[in-house]
């Protein structure tokens, strides 16, 4: 048998048609979404910023004040957990999306929150200003296509073993229905390396400024998994591109239920703020 | 800083928390599942076979008709396609499940087929035999807590990026609702080799015939993407200690609406059960 | 930019020119090496056992007695020891060369040593009658090049990192220089799961003998990299269609310099060869 | 069995000594290097530039008077070239360095060169200022330690399916010889993603930068594989804390003998550099 018979049998088989409505051949100019009056992409970028999960008013309000006065533009925090284990925290529901609702008032920042499930879609738009598809649910195409008829942006989070092409058309599940409301997320990647928790694909910026015409952003503690990388991860996104960046942060990292290891604390989302501030007027002056 | 806090970092963030029910500790023997009358684990050997998906009643039947002659003890078949892209044929609905229903009745073979969303778990369990939760819904824990609170058995695909803790972890959560019928199948994962579709993990097999109690089979279709590679691959899943293994059978695979290079003839599946059926005597009567 | 910019780039840009003279297109029929009298491929399949590291004396002479007496027709053992840390043991050197010549006096079994430097391939070849290229060595071209140059049979091991594309060029590159004597041997490849020690590409082997002549066998000792494994991954790699294994075989695995918790008890590997041969015999009569 | 047997078998089996040297325990301060007068690291920034491979005196002049003049402080170019194919071109050997070393004493820059064989070392040592072992010769351990017993600088590619631990433990190697002029380069890790060559692993800068006190770089043109990630790419690595970073200069790519398609051309490079001014000053500024 000749050798070519198993070049690339992953792409054969399973022979993945292009994706058409978020690629820059569709639409040229960049696509700028609108988080609850808050802009992000074409040129408008955005921090987001707060606590992994919500745990109780507390821990929820003196993050999302902190970061409000560093600058952060949205808050996130969640109310639905994806859990590897059955026995693991997995967030408080309702009560945790109503907490979030009570932050924004206070506090003036639109807020992102994760639906795990196509019956809770309704639920968390009735109460979120941008709607997260975890890592995990990337290619549960249902909850795609559930998303992609209402009416709230969505941010799409990577699939940490998912190609930059399969994500980019998990991305089409939802604009095809009708929302044109995407911000992507860039999150980390599984490969050998165990020094960190996943592989932050920075690349993948580039790639899909490139290719598409939906805003992008990096996550650097989910990928890093350890707060002494937050900040150099979150700096090469910007230098690299993206449209913004999300980030845990938390008055008590000790004692988080959740991810705790790598969420940073409210001074130094303080001091990453200056230093993001710095590169994107050094890049904006020059290019 | 000192290495040691750079080391691991993926379990450190994510802690796992260990699983119980699943475990050889929780049950020292064998789980023996019931699909329909036909016994899967603890020495009874589960041969199963059909088309990817159900493509129209005629297509169905012949692979129908023809792997339950030459020895096939469960029938395959799709109703609900999960697709990469959404312009590609994403299956057949209920329409599909009847004439799965109707070739069970006509060949005497019990069938499996998928569910990808929550909502459609009680119509799939009103028609198939054995419910599968695909690669990509793995780690989709809102269907498998509605999967363990019904009672068809349950057979649970490897995610292609999942480790064998994450996967037991997800069998843990269809367990701990109460379904305790659950068959693991080993379907390949993503690597960065690209000869074949994935990796078949071959080692996952004895590993989980070690920790668990459960019943675990191989996909040699899905895994090589080849079909000169599923012979061996059955074979080697079957002198590994796999408890069955399920392959793709089409009558024509050059006019498959789904995964056509990797099905098998109805003649080639004939020839593979010769084999088989050698093998497992061959290590039956020695071990 | 359209997708197609950046699909593949891999191969598009480190552009492989095909192997030639490896392949099934070049020579039809398998080509049957002889190593010391012992031939391997083309229906003769060879178990290859004995310790990771020669330690000293006794430690050889009682593995070797043991696995001739069980079955084995080759022995393996090494004398240099490529090791990921400066610190850790590497090897006796001529010594041990010295050592396994005696053994293979004694109980007439010919013998496999690694080389790890193109300055000592005269050296090794002067002892052993088939020369390892270790994993870490796979694309040490100028190795390679060295080892094409000279008259005994070589065992190239997959680097643990190479495609089955890459490794089949660098057996070309031995080939080509004029040494036909390749035996192939797939020792597993390095992915995310972090259960096993690396994944053995069990379709590794069928794909190899569909595209080339060369006599192919696993090691499933270094992939699983546990005790318990060793005998399903050699069944399976049996099953599969390989030409042979070679395991790790040691009397008190626990006091090892190299490898100790994969290596198999004496009496571990006799019960081995017994289900080796059932599974031999069952495959031959059918197919 | 419990699953602990199982839970990071390969660190298990392969127990990694931790190294010493290049540690931040045992020493504070950076380490900076003098390549030919240049220095590199603990705050001085190296833009290494140049062709791939050295093909002709005039493409590789061409080529050096543009990089010196847009800023570069260390040229690149190679004279023996690693090749997956045997068929590839190999390099020019002794003539490709005497042509390095004249457009060294023409532009007045050092020169970075490439060595495969632990024979060649004394010959590119006479014609270098700095030494490189190339991804696939990471854990050439013969090669690494000659490199450790000669006084040039060396720089210590990261092999691309090497973890962060084992590539600090390769540079112990040639660290506890004598030689502590050591810089690495990350330059982009092998995963499953195919839209770009490899993955830059962002992430081990901050990393390395961290446990060890060497200096790091990286290279954007073999990490992504294409020209237009090459710029993104640098400047994550400057954003980031790297130390330097080196890319594929070429004023005609598309008739490049070896990796064209990630080559920038001599104004793109121009550009570049008015760029990672930009950010370093901006991030010298505040932080």
């Amino acid at each position: 048998m000749p050798w070519e018979a198993f070049s690339g049998v992953e792409r054969a088989v399973a022979v993945i048609r292009p994706f058409k409505f978020v690629s820059r051949e569709f639409q040229q100019e960049p696509t700028v979404v609108d988080v609850g009056g808050v802009k992000v992409g074409g040129g408008h970028f955005a921090p987001i910023a707060g606590p992994c999960a919500v745990e109780n008013r507390d821990q929820l309000f003196t993050s999302a004040e902190a970061v409000a006065k560093a600058g952060a533009t949205i808050l996130r925090g969640d109310a639905f957990k994806p859990r590897t284990s059955p026995y693991s925290f997995q967030g408080h529901g309702e009560a945790g999306l109503k907490m979030l609702a009570e932050a924004r008032d206070e506090f003036g920042l639109p807020f992102v929150a994760e639906v795990l499930d196509p019956r809770d879609v309704a639920l968390v738009c009735s109460y979120a200003d941008l709607i997260r598809v975890g890592t995990r649910n990337m290619a549960n195409f249902t909850l795609l296509s559930e998303l992609g008829r209402q009416s709230k942006p969505v941010m799409l989070k990577r699939g940490f073993t998912a190609t930059i092409e399969e994500w980019l058309n998990a991305a089409e599940y939802i604009y095809k229905e009708g929302n044109h409301d995407v911000i992507l997320c860039e999150r980390g990647i599984r490969t050998f390396e165990t020094a960190t928790r996943n592989t932050l694909d920075i690349a993948a910026v580039p790639v899909v400024k490139q290719v598409s015409h939906l805003p992008i952003i990096v996550d650097p503690s989910h990928s890093g998994g350890q707060r002494s990388l937050v900040g150099p991860l979150a700096l090469a996104g910007v230098a690299a591109g993206a449209d913004g960046f999300m980030v845990d942060v938390h008055h008590d990292p000790e004692s988080a239920l959740v991810d705790g290891p790598q969420a940073i604390l409210p001074e130094e989302f303080a001091t990453l703020m200056d230093d993001v501030r710095a590169v994107t007027q050094a890049l904006g002056s020059v290019s």
